[in-house]
Formats: C-alpha cells, structure tokens, sequence
C-alpha cells in the first residue's frame, strides 16, 4: 500500500484544499437539533492528526435519558444541589437535571453548542473550561459526561480545568467524570509508536472535528483509564471516592478535599 | 476565518499524516455487515478535493426493501429477467431480486464489497463497470442504483460504462439508474465556482471515501439532474424512456435501441 498523497491523474494539478477554521461540532448539532433531534440528521466526523477518522450519529447528544449508558444515567440519578454541566454539548444531561427540579447551568466552549442549548431551554455560558465566568457562583455537583475525562487532556490541562472547578465547587462538591476502559484498539497502535517517536506521552491523540467545509482547531483528546486517575488528581483540591463500570464504560466519582 | 492548516502550538513540528490507500468502503461494509448489519456500526465519509467532508450510518446498504427510497422500490419492481446489479454494494437490490426468483449477478470494483455481498449469498464479480469480464453472458435488466447515476461520473467515463453495459445487453434491456433531484446546495456554489476556475465541468464533485486510515483514490462523481440525461445518452445505445420523481429522487429508465 501507498500512501493517497498523489494527485488523481487527469487532475490538471488542482491542490486540494483544506477546510476552513470554524465551529464544526456547533454546526453539527445545529443541523441535528433543526432536524427534529434524531438519527441521520448529521454526524460528528473526527479525524486524528496521522489521518485515521471516524464518524458517529449525532442523533445521540439529543437521546433521552433511557438511551444513555448506563454510567450517564448514574452520575444524572446522583447529583445533589447545584450543577455545572462540563462541556453540556446540546444540555441532554443537564434538561434532565432542570427537569428533575434542580438549579444547573451548562458551559461550553462551542458557540454554536451554546445557541442549540440554550434554545433546548439550558441556561449556559460560553466558556473555557479554564476560564469560567466571574460571578456564577458555587456549585454542589459537576458533570463531565460522555467520554468527559477525554476532554480533561493532558495531564497540566486537566489539573488546570479541576482547579478552575474547584474555585467554584461548594464543600463537599461531587464531580462524576466517565470515560472508556477498553484494551488500545489495534488501530492506535502505530499511532502511539508516533506519539512515542515524537516525544509525546502515551494515551494522548490529537484530534480535529469536521463538518461540511468546517474544521476546528487541532486539540488533544485525553485516553484515561481508571488506574491513570490517581495520578491525574495529584496535587488537585479533588480525591477520587469511586469507580464504577458498566459494559466499555467508566464513572469515576470525584469529591473536593475538606 | 483563517483555513485549519496550521501546526497546533506545543506540537513540536510534527506533521501531519495522511491515510493509507485502500479499500474503506469494503471495510467500512465489513464492519457493518459483522456487526450485525444496523445502524450505528460504522459510518461512510466522504471527501470533498476542496475539505468539504460528510458521513452517513453505513446501515443503509443493508435496510430492508420498505425502507428503501421509493424510487429504488419501483426498480426492484419492475424488473425483468436477468439482472446485472451495477455497484452492487452489500446486495440489497440483488438479493431482494434473488429472493424473488431472479437470476442475479453483482459487480462492484471494491474487494471488500464484494466479499461481503458474496457472504449474503449474491453472486458478484469484482471488476470495473467498464472492464465486465468475459463469458458472464446476457442481461435483461441493470439496475444503477443508489445515487447511481453519480457513478456514470464524466461524460466520457458514463458513455464509456453504458457502451460496456450494452454489450451485455439483451434486446430490449432495461436499465435503471436513480438520482438526486435537487436545487444546487448552497455549500456547492464556491465549489462550482472552484471548478469553473480550474477548467472543470458544472455538475461534478472529485472526492474519495475514507475510513479510519484508509483513504480510496479520488474519483470524479456526478451530479446528474434528470435535464441532462437526454445529452449524456447522446451517441449510446440506451434511450431514456422515463424520468419519474418521488421526494429529493429521481428514476430514469432506460431502453435498449433496438
């Protein structure tokens, strides 16, 4: 096999383009939400920097609660007071919440995820996770759900975001993380001989959305297993109280040191 | 907006890969197939030469016939005799035809396709539509479908595959190939304006399918509104005997001149 850099013959020398710097994921679920919310509406693509990439219905960050893994139904059935829902994509998890009679608010980073939430009727603020807005107060729960210890990145970028979510973490507050706990799928294996061979830390994969001619920034995309956590939560205001498993899926339970 | 070519910051120039020539449509069936054929199991992405990128749930190659658009319905339908399944994909027409007591053969260029249409029990031969072997005979019916008249690609590639067809032809053959009726998407028009700049045809799309680290070659793919079949089958054997319309598609019938 070769590699499909060469130009198609016949092409008359045209470049290939690249996509434009924009909001993809925001687009995506935009499309979706307009579409009714269900499946073959619009599909999240991912592509990693060595060109692997994948797709996935976005119909599932508008499923309800009965539909979700089991893990995600836990961390919703467990939240206590006021929640922070961590990167609430179109607010599945945090509606659940406002139906269920609790006070929440959702952050995001996307500015398009941020429009179809708060027209699905969650309160959100557009926000780094790193770089939360003054004056929203504390909170009692914080969810970072569907595959959200992935978004916690690289070790110094997550002990950044769980600082930044303790400044504003009442006594006592919970915070349910899950992730996947699944051997390295083949597929990632000369991925990681890359990452080894560049000096980069294992578990780590640089990723971009796409959509239509859209693409976002390059970021990275954290593999945690459980038994990393430990060592991500050293030197946080954060103790790991438990881990559970159902079916590929973990929940870790957070909760801040007294 | 600024276009996504950039290295990431922190990335210690490491460059970006692009993926593997292959087969991703006969692995992207493979995986849908083994996963029990439904939705959700693996996606279809297709490329764009200018970054314009989208997916489908690959399930729908193997959908049930009530599920299928009207217009491959009426195909199926109203075949007659034997039938040369062209791009036969995982064998959804061919195999509801050979459960109804037609004699079928498939063919489709991808190996991958092939070996999983066989394993559905459809008898395929894996060549391109303009290279069919020898001694497979004589044909009464050819079904294009799928968006199938998109594979007729350029003028000369779609005079070249109908000559191909009609040397298997029996008299009075039949061919049916469906397509997309549908005003220029907005997102085309830089697209167009693309092509007009570099000396190509309105109406064509080059792209390549991707999947994981595969990539195919890039290909030129049709856009053929129901107006232009009339010059498409200008100097063939084939004459249009009907266009009709349900939804977003289009089936076209074609004769054999006698």
């Amino acid at each position: 096999m070769t590699t499909a850099t060469s130009t198609p013959a016949g092409a008359a020398g045209a470049p290939g383009h690249e996509p434009v710097l924009g909001d993809p994921f925001g687009a995506v679920l935009r499309r979706c939400w307009e579409g009714g919310g269900g499946r073959d509406l619009a599909f999240e693509v991912v592509e990693r920097d060595d060109g692997f990439i994948i797709a996935q219905d976005a119909g599932k960050y508008f499923e309800p609660r009965d539909q979700w893994p089991q893990t995600e139904q836990w961390a919703v059935e467990r939240a206590q007071g006021r929640v922070l829902d961590v990167g609430c994509g179109a607010g599945r998890h945090g509606l659940a919440l406002l139906e269920s009679g609790h006070e929440v608010l959702g952050v995001d980073s996307s500015p398009g995820v941020v429009e179809v939430a708060r027209e699905r009727g969650l309160d959100v603020v557009q926000a780094e996770f790193t770089g939360l807005p003054e004056g929203i107060g504390r909170f009692d729960t914080f969810l970072l759900l569907g595959n959200g210890t992935g978004l916690l990145g690289t070790p110094e970028r997550a002990r950044a975001i769980l600082d930044a979510l303790a400044e504003v973490a009442a006594p006592g507050a919970l915070l349910f993380g899950d992730g996947l706990d699944v051997p390295t799928p083949p597929d990632r294996l000369s991925y990681e001989q890359w990452n080894s061979e560049r000096g980069r830390p294992e578990g780590f994969v640089r990723i971009r959305l796409r959509d239509r001619l859209l693409a976002s920034d390059w970021f990275e995309y954290a593999m945690i297993p459980p038994s990393d956590l430990d060592r991500i939560l050293e030197g946080t205001r954060w103790e790991l109280k438990s881990v559970e498993k159902s079916a590929v899926h973990y929940l870790a339970t957070l909760r801040l040191r007294d």
